[in-house]
């Protein structure tokens, strides 16, 4: 089985790699990598053949040829983020959208080809005001172009499998926590922030209050569920082919005392509380509890705790 | 003021446009018309200048010139229907979907420039299975291209709408009954066959059995979603620009029996039972209520009865 990752030497790509390096799916034997830049840095492996290109897929035909190589299964992780989709019109467009359907349609030219085609969406295809718990049948009113631009590849997903042009299932990703690296400007950044800096005994700055609530997976938890969507049977799934993936929902204080369970009221005592009136405004329009029922039913596993979150994260960051 | 209307020669088109001539809206000065074809035949009136044209929405620019004259209201009629969108993916795409974006993007490329944009929308975004009553806030997962293609144009007019290009809605219409004219090959043209062709003194076929439930509006309350669209007051809307219009919930058995109060057993006997199978499944995933609690609160009006769509519908046929 071949398999192409678009998106490769992105964040969340990387670690689905390394993990289908370690522990390869059933019946791999070539991973295609493709990014911007070329995905390098792998470790060799006895069972999987590696091949990295450099494409960019707001080139129309870019992944063309990639494509006429018949992979079984498609991972599409590519995108810009949600800030510079808000800043960018044109770009966010060319790439999150138009990217995308350039894809497909080169899957489409293909004759008698069909492959497995994951696709990583996300919430922001919601939008404020939202029930206490969101169910599986909310609409999708996003706030944002990226979400918008998510929402609608969602749609081409699902109409591209419902006509047998490929077997799509969209992901909605939790916000991802605790993302490794740098902290970085997005309005997000501090979900993570306030967790993995402490941990790595440095400050770190809080700006919304406590019982502020949100939607959250680990990194290790997405690998999970990219690696469940390649290799499930969707022959049980139907038409709705996009999939609101489970997650914890947690407040900042829950999130803090987990820390606090993990590292000490000294690894606390390095969160600043700096309240900032603009991100508290823009994450009170983010979801903050799902029912994800249907995701759950067909095998989708989520993290059970912070405490759990935390852990994973000192494991594989070696702290 | 100045409205374009695209789509003007369409059956909703052309009773729209004779409508604004019989009733102009608060300011109407002048009124564009554009289809496939030059719509001519209307009625000259004293107070509004009436232009026509013919253009293809699916060549790109198309519309630029027109949108060039900056309209201060665009009601967006054009499209290929749900047939022949299935029958031809690549048509449907360009038209219903790329069509309308090209038009987004003509209008985006003007400065200080943001018309009410009106968009000719579906109940075909939403695909079973439903619960009893769909509310405002149901996913669209549609189970047809065409139903694709609406659904992602309602997420570029809220987009388009948040970023200040455009000031748009989008219509989502029930399925328009008593259609006028000659019976077609629609799934859903018996609705209306059965209905129209007695009161014309015809036989027609009805296909599904008496119980089957759907969502009904007729034309005239069509032209009047879309007037009001025109005209009202949006500033309190909102983010969610796209609204399930009002209808009417009717049994088939129902819609017969407003037929023998307007018509007369003599009427109800032209129409002839013979179950097609293939029409019963199309129609079983079709959408047989809604609470369309929003549009209601904003003054969008539905029919009150089947009595009151006939009694319409022979008003305007003269029958």
């Amino acid at each position: 089985m071949k398999l192409l990752i678009i998106g490769a030497a992105g964040m969340i790509g990387r670690k689905v790699v390394e993990s289908l390096l370690t522990n390869p799916l059933h019946g791999q034997e070539t991973l295609v990598l493709a990014d911007m830049v070329e995905p390098t840095g792998f470790s060799a492996s006895d069972h999987t053949v590696l091949e990295s290109h450099a494409v960019n897929i707001a080139t129309p035909g870019a992944l063309h040829g990639l494509v006429a190589e018949r992979p079984d299964a498609i991972l599409h992780l590519a995108a810009i983020v949600s800030g510079e989709a808000e800043t960018d019109f044109e770009k966010g467009y060319a790439v999150n959208f138009d990217g995308t359907r350039d894809l497909l349609e080169a899957i489409r030219a293909q004759e008698n080809y069909c492959p497995r085609f994951v696709f990583a969406s996300s919430i922001a295809v919601f939008g404020a005001p939202f029930p206490e718990t969101i169910p599986d049948e909310f609409h999708t009113t996003p706030l944002t172009s990226y979400g918008t631009q998510k929402a609608m590849t969602e749609l081409l997903v699902a109409d591209y499998t419902r006509r047998g042009f490929i077997d799509g299932v969209g992901i909605r990703l939790p916000t991802i926590c605790i993302r490794p690296g740098k902290a970085n400007l997005a309005a997000s950044s501090f979900f993570s922030n306030i967790l993995r800096e402490p941990l790595a005994g440095k400050e770190a700055v809080l700006p919304v209050s406590k019982d502020v609530r949100h939607w959250h997976a680990s990194p290790q938890s997405a690998v999970g569920f990219f690696r469940h969507a390649l290799s499930m049977d969707l022959s049980v799934i139907g038409p709705r082919r996009n999939l609101t993936m489970p997650g914890l929902s947690a407040t900042v204080g829950e999130q803090i005392e987990a820390l606090r369970r993990a590292a000490g009221d000294s690894a606390v005592a390095l969160i600043r509380e700096e309240p900032d009136e603009r991100i508290r405004t823009i994450v009170s329009g983010w979801a903050t509890n799902f029912d994800a029922k249907r995701a759950e039913s067909l095998g989708f596993v989520a993290d059970a705790s912070f405490d759990e979150i935390i852990a994973k994260h000192m494991e594989a960051e070696g702290l």
